[in-house]
């Protein structure tokens, strides 16, 4: 059977099993969350073995140091696993809820009803736990979802995959709800992005060029976000000590990931004094500066910031930093160059603290916090699937809420339009 | 200049007008609309005057009349448009408010903020008074909006537009935050759908003929229907007087819409009590019926239905009838041709009621009313900028509020992650 029909037939299965998934009862789909977490723990040596497999593959091929750190799934991972299956399980299921009830005049009842997206295609690269954390939100919010993880941890995806099948099946449920593409094949990517009858929702999780590749290529809505360029502005009159800690919070604390800080925006009147302590606290962690003339000129020697360095995501110990003048140069500075993901200021300013919640289109904007903070779990959504810098649906961490939609509900006694 | 250049022009403008609308107070928005609809008032003589000229071309081009009808622009019209202003400006700015707030035990403040879109862009046909209805809608969500019209509208649309620009200017607000596409040529409509960087929406209004096309060139997020494949159930036990006022509204009241009835359904047990009474007053209004063989069994001489006619949407008066032998047969015929538009149920029984709007899939699902009530207006949401079927952002009829997203505010004093 060619790729085309394989992937077809997994969506058309997933389809008929999100009929079923969607008016499951919370405690049914609560019992397959623990029934995971329960198989995890017993099969352990099992994946373990499994994933050796995927690691001596990678090796065999020469795959980097942090490629393989991701690929791996020790004790560590497997328990971190079982946390997020249990913290989900204990999320309120958002699926049928009812709000913005009315009574309308002609004694129509009108209510949204919260209900299930339907199929999920979950598109991610490496590591083998979003296997686990995505089905667990997917099903959790009533939906079918088919994973298609990264190609080297296909034996690791397979092992976890046919725990979660199992315990849907042991729950009465069908195994279709969570499927995994079963083949290294890139069209298989191809082919899911064009099932538009059966699926509803694709998640890209991963580099750049993946995300852009399944926006370019689907036919269905996708939610993603293509980078986090996440800046932190240190406004006039700004708290200093405070300032300094949020930064380096912000660039230093895990300064791989998309809502690190990647530019520092200082006031002009707080950059003799900000930058210097700054530079001191950055360049003992091993943060290379990158300055605007008006930086360089307090801090000499660094390197000069180029027009590419303004939109970078560095992903890295690197930070640009530019002196401006004004929160409006600041805001203007983000609108142009951010990637509409985490933005902060530093303030002490209860007008320009307001103004910039008010002004700058991030998915989080921030008042004297590290934008570190920019995650489900840590603004208190719970587990989170991803985070969306494009704002339909959803922009910012998608929670469970952003797994689901409304449909209107209307209760009548025989109305008939007039 | 080149279209696509010309394109990319206005949205560049859009988005910087748009910048400036997203934090307008609603008086300010408000008032753009009461000019509006004084202007379209006292230049009545001038845009029927653009409207005549559009008038002639169509005429000359041998137009249909349906399609000359939609396009005229008389005082009936005008005077529904004036209306329909005043309706949007009495609407609540969802801009602005703040849900989910949460403190969390490290002290920061978490909530989210209702904010625009952006820039949205509206592709639509013939009529005319879509271009004042969707920029009112679109402006008072503190969006910028690009309209491009149908062809044969384009004198009276820049009639319209131009008035709705000296609106806004009289506001101190950049008229560049509603602007047409300023020609007839379609590329403008592929150029419009490539700017990703500039457009956050496109809402697409017409066949679906051109809604495929817009789904198919774009690579912003479209919010459409295909069409409304609309059914309406009468279950087993159902009082058959009200069955027969609820299908009688939802066939006859104004056939060529998408909240009309396509499909009866009707339990195995009513069809001999049914079918004749509602033979003779859908025949009384020349509806023709299509019926299933158990359905030809009691209405002898009718048309056979054929597979096509299942999810056939005919827009006319023509019902497809099919016997069931239970809510499970109809639920899954649903399911199967259904379009996840509009479905009802007309049933005294309150398990089959609840079980009708627990498990139909669709964008609003009724129990005892004519499914013409999916209508933004009719459901007390104001009025509506178009209906969606997929059930990314918006499932159902879309308004004020499905013109806007929500960020996260998070205030802090100081916190960073640990």
């Amino acid at each position: 059977m060619n790729i085309e029909t394989t992937i077809e037939e997994m969506a058309r299965a997933a389809r008929k099993a999100a009929r079923q998934m969607a008016h499951c009862a919370s405690s049914r789909k609560n019992e397959v969350l623990r029934i995971i977490s329960l198989l995890l723990a017993k099969r352990a040596e099992d994946i373990k073995a499994e994933n050796r497999r995927d690691l001596n593959l990678a090796q065999e091929r020469g795959l980097s140091a942090a490629m393989i750190d991701r690929l791996t799934l020790d004790d560590a991972v497997l328990e971190s696993m079982i946390t997020g299956l249990q913290e989900v399980a204990i999320l309120e299921d958002p699926v049928g809820t009812r709000t913005e009830s009315r009574l309308l005049p002609n004694g129509l009842e009108v209510s949204r009803e919260r209900i299930s997206l339907g199929v999920i295609g979950m598109i991610y690269e490496s590591r083998p736990n979003v296997t686990v954390d995505a089905a667990a939100l997917c099903l959790k919010a009533g939906n079918a979802v088919i994973l298609r993880g990264g190609s080297e941890a296909l034996y690791s995806n397979q092992a976890l995959t046919a725990i979660i099948a199992e315990a849907l099946s042991r729950c009465g449920l069908p195994p279709e709800a969570a499927q995994l593409v079963p083949v290294r094949d890139r069209n298989a990517v191809t082919a899911l992005l064009k099932q538009e009858d059966h699926i509803d929702l694709i998640i890209p999780r991963g580099g750049e060029g993946l995300i852009r590749f399944v926006v370019a290529n689907s036919t269905i809505p996708v939610l993603k976000h293509y980078k986090g360029v996440c800046h932190v502005y240190v406004d006039q009159g700004a708290d200093l000590s405070m300032a300094e800690a949020i930064c380096f919070n912000a660039k230093v604390q895990r300064p791989g990931v998309c809502n690190a800080m990647e530019t520092l925006l200082v006031h002009r009147n707080e950059a003799a004094a900000f930058l210097p302590r700054l530079a001191r606290c950055m360049e003992e962690a091993g943060v290379e500066l990158r300055g605007c003339p008006q930086t360089l000129a307090i801090l000499t020697d660094r390197t000069a910031a180029r027009e590419t360095d303004w939109p970078a995501e560095y992903l890295d110990l690197i930070l640009a930093v530019k002196v401006v003048q004004d929160i409006q140069e600041a805001m203007d500075h983000i609108a142009r160059y951010g990637s509409s993901h985490t933005e902060a200021i530093v303030t002490s300013d209860y007008d320009r603290a307001r103004r910039f919640v008010r002004e700058v289109d991030s998915s989080v904007v921030m008042v004297n916090a590290s934008t570190r903070f920019n995650d489900g779990g840590q603004l208190g959504l719970g587990a989170e699937i991803g985070i969306s810098t494009s704002k339909l649906h959803a922009f910012g961490p998608m929670g469970l809420q952003e797994l689901t939609t409304t449909k209107f509900v209307v209760l009548g006694n025989g109305q008939a339009r007039t």
